[in-house]
């Protein structure tokens, strides 16, 4: 099993990466100073292949748990959802020194850090995240949240999970489009820091697209020691950790547009990250070569590398502009320099982008 | 103009104390890096007695600013206003550094704080408090959220604002009985705190009761200075704020059993430190000659000193223990030793309880 540890002062926590370790759980949970009560929060198509393995060894470590069944999608993390939760929490009559344990994807993972983030002004919470991308990305560094229907992850906070555990033998039963889609931000991990995790992806990619398990489990390792690096480093967003963004300013923007039906995030990310490629070239940032290999890995993983015709690009800039990340009416991309290197860019001329989509 | 500084780290802020000092807000917001766009929250009457001084202040800084003006009452301290907040602000696409102004009494204050505190995760804000009880307590220390229908402030955060401003002239249009009950506070600091502030209070209580400007401004100030001294040691109340709490347990419960629309939050805590107080006498912690000091000041002042007969005592102990102060179903009470003195009791008798109820 390997730990890595999320250096945040008193926030810290570890991440642990492991095969079939979901058993040792209870075990971990019996650690910290919770109350007897805790939830666990999961959907229905997760909670019936782990559910009982998961909520077994909680109550075995001697707690009192609350299982809590939320929709699955993206169009539920929203406050309807986030209500049902507060609810079910307060009926079970949970305290400040419980706990909440997410079993599930980013969607599971994002609402429950905040319902933690919220209830009664602050509880623990840990991460057990079951897909590629909630494993690599979403589960740590503490950004939680809920969409509204004019932007994505509007409402949130920032709020630190106690522990996350990783049992990469969940991604067996991940849907492959899934897979690939969490694949797109290990991806992204290559092209903003580290060009021999991109390598390596290059080298081994039917390997991985295989579940090949010592391939996957580096690419995971590493994908969260460089995020952990970069969370540690800024926790809150003031500089470096926008870099995290990278294929994000135009990927959000897609979701957006297309009501998050037609394409999973790490999907639209995808396209995201070959346009803002482009954009780098477009701007001589970045050599034609570099964009060509970024969008052939795209490509050969089964990612979407354009943006479909029939979608309007002036919604798509409009969108962009309502982002989190303007500010004062002002775009931020992150644009690769050289495969492993970015840079953050403030001042983008309307025509450029016009061109670029 | 009296500045008290709370002492937080990279999250310390001043009070600033005065009278007619409104029109100062707008040379104080352009201190910090805001964005262009702010948006002032307030409701009907009080933004129709000070919100032109404020908005104009703020514009005529250089500022574009959103009015939303929400419900008065603490029954629309709910999750409904609250995303009535967002919408507003996503749609004048208020950005991660534009701030938010609170203009009213608590519940101005707390729902706007909590809105600040998880939009874009996180933004700033500034609180203006225009009643008494949210100029000492709830404007200082950080504390914002909503109701939900099984109890008071169970949904929020710990969210800091940049600045609070205490206007005392704004005391010149409150209501007599929000006056007293924010009174209520100020007894409290005595009781918990202060012995020569609850002295004050009895040599002076005429002339503050006439609103004399001098004592007034005098308890105003210490109380903040209380607050902000407490708060400073305490934030997240791990120990030492929790005495803050004197009076709320039973006060909680009593607002909760007669759901908000029968007492004001002073008036109900009011009714809890007399009960407290003969809690405290029973458990022969505290001389009966404190507690007839602590009832003889309330009742001086007006405020309710028992538990009315019609009130059903079952349900005000059912409801203390959903409180988020209750921890694996033990009651915490804040008790006085004697004024200017408390401690923090977990075990109290559930027999003790009824009698004194």
């Amino acid at each position: 099993m390997e730990n890595i540890r999320v250096e945040l002062g008193d926030r810290s926590y570890d991440i642990l990466i492991g095969n079939s370790i979901l058993e040792i759980i209870g075990e971990k949970l019996k650690t910290f100073n919770f109350s007897p009560k805790l939830a666990l929060i999961s959907n229905e198509l997760v909670f019936s292949l782990y559910g009982d393995i998961v909520s077994e060894s909680i109550k075995k470590a001697g707690f009192d748990l609350l299982t809590v069944i939320i929709p699955d999608g993206e169009e539920y993390k929203n406050i309807e959802t986030l209500q049902y939760i507060y609810n079910e929490l307060l009926k079970y009559k949970l305290d400040r020194k419980s706990a909440l344990v997410a079993l599930g994807g980013g969607v599971v993972g994002d609402i429950t850090g905040f319902a933690a983030s919220t209830y009664m002004r602050g509880i623990s919470y840990i991460q057990i995240p079951t897909t590629l991308l909630a494993q690599v990305d979403s589960s740590v560094g503490g950004k939680t949240g809920i969409d509204h229907k004019l932007g994505k992850n509007m409402i949130g906070a920032f709020w630190q999970p106690k522990l996350v555990l990783i049992d990469t033998k969940t991604l067996n039963t991940l849907e492959k489009r899934q897979f690939l889609a969490g694949l797109a931000e290990v991806i992204k991990y290559g092209v903003i820091w580290d060009s021999e995790l991109f390598q390596f992806i290059e080298v081994n990619k039917e390997k991985i697209l295989g579940l090949d398990y010592n391939p996957l489990n580096y690419i995971i390792k590493r994908s969260c020691q460089i995020k952990a690096e970069i969370v540690s480093k800024d926790e809150r967003e003031t500089g470096l950790r926008a870099i995290l963004n990278y294929g994000h300013t135009i990927g959000h923007a897609i979701e957006t547009v297309t009501k998050y039906t037609r394409y999973l995030h790490g999907e639209a990310i995808s396209i995201g990250m070959c346009l803002e490629a482009e954009l780098a070239q477009l701007l001589n940032i970045t050599e034609p070569s570099e964009v060509k290999k970024i969008k052939e890995l795209i490509q050969f993983c089964g990612l979407p590398y354009c943006l479909p015709e029939d979608i309007d690009r002036t919604e798509i800039i409009s969108s962009m502009y309502l982002d989190k990340k303007a500010i004062a009416g002002k775009l931020k991309f992150v644009l690769p320099e050289k495969i492993g290197k970015v840079r953050i860019e403030r001042n983008i001329p309307g025509e450029i982008l016009k061109k670029l989509l």
